[in-house]
């Protein structure tokens, strides 16, 4: 939803506020960093989550300093960045990143009720490793209970995204210098089996 | 350097301290994700950096309302993270992700000199493509003063770092379940040129 804080400051064209677009991002990412602040002091921590309709799941330790404090609902910012290329142009001040990123502002809810916590470590096991959840032993009441889940609602969250070659400015552009794209991509490697698993056969999933 | 803001609640020994391992990280990585807070309400933006020494120099529009914020010198914490991989273990609790992280809590010093601030985007510049600036037209004076540069202190930085394969539960670790790990990458593709470079050799730099 597009507010006064969701607009960006420079190159609004760049700003999405439709959910297909900002689901797209967020399902493609494999972190977040959220952050809030106590006194005027930001702190930030990257930490898996996934997405289950219009709001984020983030799970952690009952223990962790970061969820006792964000699960009282103070104020946080999520960021989520994808990088997709570096922009090269003919001119350093023409340089840029082709990139998705999301924005989420929102406060937390904690997720109490037994079964939406298994759903929700469901679905970030998953965001992770699709299909990997059915495949595991269940989860003890124990370790359900060591786990705190919370959410945010996507209400207030905006995407941006840049996506192209570079603008040179108009008497740059016959300079001999070269100009494009560097694609950057992710990319998942062959699974390297623990000692426990070298006799065992390779999941298709993960193929 | 350790201080209590840097200590984190959780896996304490992932924690590293010294300037090699926190230069490492930082020198690898494409973007960090730069935040502040105004009454209790965090901001975060993800932006392109470069270290110099034992500092973190960011660029910004003169216009940018984030970099107007941060420039007057109220406390940030800057994050960066590398993804190295996604750790598969036989319960979903004892699931990890490897990876390496900078935490850093800082205050923006403006980098006012005209020398400076050339010597930064210079390095801003190359920490995503080595060697580029070489190799364009130089900057303008206007186009550096339509810039401003923020330094940081790398003095309270933490690192965390997680390597190796999942740690089952000793229970756990006859289950026939594949376990292991599926190593990410982040990778460059193939240059794209631009429709004004079509006819130019690619740099050796960008091979």
């Amino acid at each position: 939803m597009q507010t006064p804080r969701t607009t960006p400051s420079r190159s609004a064209k760049r700003a999405h506020y439709d959910e297909v677009t900002l689901h797209a991002i967020l399902d493609e990412a494999l972190f977040c960093t959220i952050s809030y602040a106590l006194d005027g002091q930001p702190f930030s921590l990257p930490t898996a989550f996934a997405r289950q309709g219009n709001q984020l799941l983030i799970h952690g330790s009952v223990g962790s300093h970061f969820i006792r404090e964000v699960e009282k609902g103070i104020p946080v910012c999520i960021s989520v960045t994808l990088l997709d290329g570096l922009v090269l142009a003919k001119s350093a001040f023409s340089h840029s990143v082709n990139y998705r990123s999301v924005i989420i502002f929102a406060k937390a809810r904690k997720v109490e009720a037994y079964d939406q916590k298994v759903d929700a470590l469901t679905l970030i096991t998953n965001q992770l490793i699709p299909n990997r959840w059915e495949d595991l032993r269940p989860e003890t009441e124990s370790e359900i209970r060591k786990t705190t889940v919370l959410a945010f609602s996507l209400e207030e969250a905006s995407a941006k995204i840049r996506t192209g070659g570079p603008n040179d400015e108009p008497e740059d552009k016959e300079l001999p210098i070269w100009s494009g794209v560097i694609p950057i991509k992710t990319v998942r490697l062959a699974a390297e089996p623990d000692a426990s698993s070298s006799q065992l056969p390779l999941p298709a999933y993960l193929a």
